[in-house]
């Protein structure tokens, strides 16, 4: 272009992070100390849950899997997240959750930030679930089976050791090269580590169990049998229509604490239970209007499926990070004339702008 | 990056349509030639209305304006737009509207395409409109009333010259400058241009009658003597709810067509009407199940709002045209790790790569 070209203004340059930027991102903060703050979002957020805008995502099913919006805003602050979710994926060497997001200015509707969220999904599925379990799950708990050790088992295990104290990792997976994987990667973090060859093993003596499996079906990944009293148990897989993890019988002895009700009982576990089983919502939990665990013997259960508000949080996160880090670039993604009636004329300047 | 970093598949990269590229691939293949060819991309679109998912848009409402996604999508390609609606931006130099939109693929959840959309929205509402006419308008039409000069009635006018075989054009605003600004950037267009002082002057002798004001709220730009028979309106700035632009009485004189009946019934003109007055949908017009115009002197009305079909035709046709002309980056927006279930490996490599 020219250099008589007008220059757009700074507003119609959208701050970008892209997977690379949001890997260095999370490395000059440290994953640990990512986790930590992001769950400080995510808990500020869910304290002020009912100021924003809330819907159940807007999901497009097709047979080899869904796509999904997933939209909120509060007064000043609007953002959305693109994510699909395509089991089959990984046999073709694809990732079974790919995503991205932004924020946008409420009162002009510019968009202000566009990030890649595959990884930070994956981070504040974690940071969710852990944040859950510091008001949900047993006192001193230090052991927690992993059910599931694919894309999202290392950032739960990571989450839960800085944020609930767990040191001890037991591993299943339908395949053991899974496990060995979560292992190696895990290794020199301080955690002792066992993978198990059936789920009844991993599960024995965990004070937390949590169920991470991708499949898109009515699993039953646990039986009734395999929970005991006092486990909190932490169902981060069964996250759509017709995909659960859990037996009906463990639900009925459970305490279910949810994100949003009207979206978990179309995804969640509670979807095999009737509309009006009683749920609590974690904000209220968060919030310090209801009791998380109310004694030894009881066992919870969180049935997440991630809320929007959630990636809102995390959105917000990172774009506070992006003075300090300088870790973004700018995309011209916002076409902005001089004078707004004329974008017309913005068009046309463009073409002599390029002849000249 | 250090080079020993492993390098991210050609799926991990999205081609993004900047602002500028947008601008340069209009130039390129000549705006008369990309109304016309999206043109035909939509009518192919809307010829197999019955095979896309549709909804109505998801909407974000402030004080200030509103924040709306736009998703569709068919068997194997799905579509969504952002956009934002604030008329007070105006005043502050920004753009009412500003958009921009993607494209995935439908069997895997892989974005294929991002793209800057508002200049193109401007361009796919005026080729929507043009093709409405082009099946709706009387035969002959020659002459044109645009009611309000912004952002959109330059494209309104050349889509409709390339379409329809609009010459004459009589322009009215609110304010003169408008007209004024809309006169110099057509100038030399070969039309014949009129800048009248009302709107009763701007509509006399008009065979098509396009009303494309911004205010947010119910106006009466059109009252109903002002209407002669056999005209055809166009009504485009009457798009949300509690905004319209058309007096009750031309509503009720008139044969109405709208894109999406569900959609039209909470923005457009017939929010007026009872949820159960007749109105035509376009696509059975353009599939050639259903007459558009019956007779001369018949007043039809194409009650725009616009549509997510509309803008899954746009993005297709730029996707299209980007392998030829070239003109677009590509976005670092898809973590893909070696092994899909690895995303935690892959985020630890590149700590290494970094430091190598």
């Amino acid at each position: 272009m020219s250099s008589s070209a007008p220059a757009p203004s700074h507003l119609a340059f959208v701050p970008f992070v892209s997977v690379e930027n949001m890997m260095a991102l999370v490395h000059r903060i440290g994953i640990d100390t990512f986790l930590r703050e992001l769950a400080d979002y995510l808990e500020a957020d869910f304290k002020r849950w009912p100021e924003f805008d809330k819907t159940p995502r807007i999901a497009a099913h097709s047979a080899e899997g869904v796509i999904e919006l997933m939209p909120t805003s509060d007064s000043s602050l609007y953002g959305f997240k693109y994510v699909n979710g395509h089991p089959k994926n990984m046999k073709e060497g694809l990732q079974t959750v790919t995503a991205f997001g932004m924020l946008a200015d409420v009162s002009s509707g510019y968009p202000t930030l566009l990030s890649e969220m595959t990884i930070l999904t994956a981070l504040r599925t974690a940071a969710t679930s852990a944040m859950a379990a510091r008001h949900l799950a047993p006192a001193n708990s230090r052991t927690m089976a992993i059910i599931g050790n694919g894309a999202q088992s290392e950032f739960q295990a990571i989450a839960f050791r800085e944020l609930v104290g767990i040191r001890a990792l037991r591993l299943y997976d339908i395949d053991r090269t899974a496990s060995e994987k979560c292992a190696r990667n895990l290794a020199g973090m301080g955690f002792d580590i066992t993978i198990c060859d059936t789920i009844e093993v991993a599960v024995e003596d965990a004070d937390i169990i949590t169920t991470v499996t991708a499949d898109k079906q009515c699993a039953t990944i646990l039986t009734d049998n395999m929970v005991g009293a006092g486990v909190h148990i932490n169902a981060v897989g069964g996250d759509c229509p017709g995909k659960t993890e859990l037996h009906r019988d463990i639900l009925l002895r459970s305490s279910i604490f949810v994100e949003y009700p009207s979206q978990t009982r179309i995804e969640g576990e509670i979807q095999q239970l009737p509309e009006d089983h009683p749920v609590t919502e974690l904000w209220e939990v968060i919030a310090g209007k209801t009791a998380g665990r109310t004694g030894k013997s009881q066992i919870t259960l969180f049935d997440s499926v991630g809320f929007a508000i959630e990636d809102f949080s995390a959105l917000r996160y990172v774009r506070d990070k992006l003075e300090e880090t300088g870790l973004f670039e700018k995309l011209d993604m916002v076409a902005d004339p001089d004078d707004p009636r004329d974008l017309f004329g913005m068009l046309q300047r463009s073409k002599m702008a390029v002849a000249s």
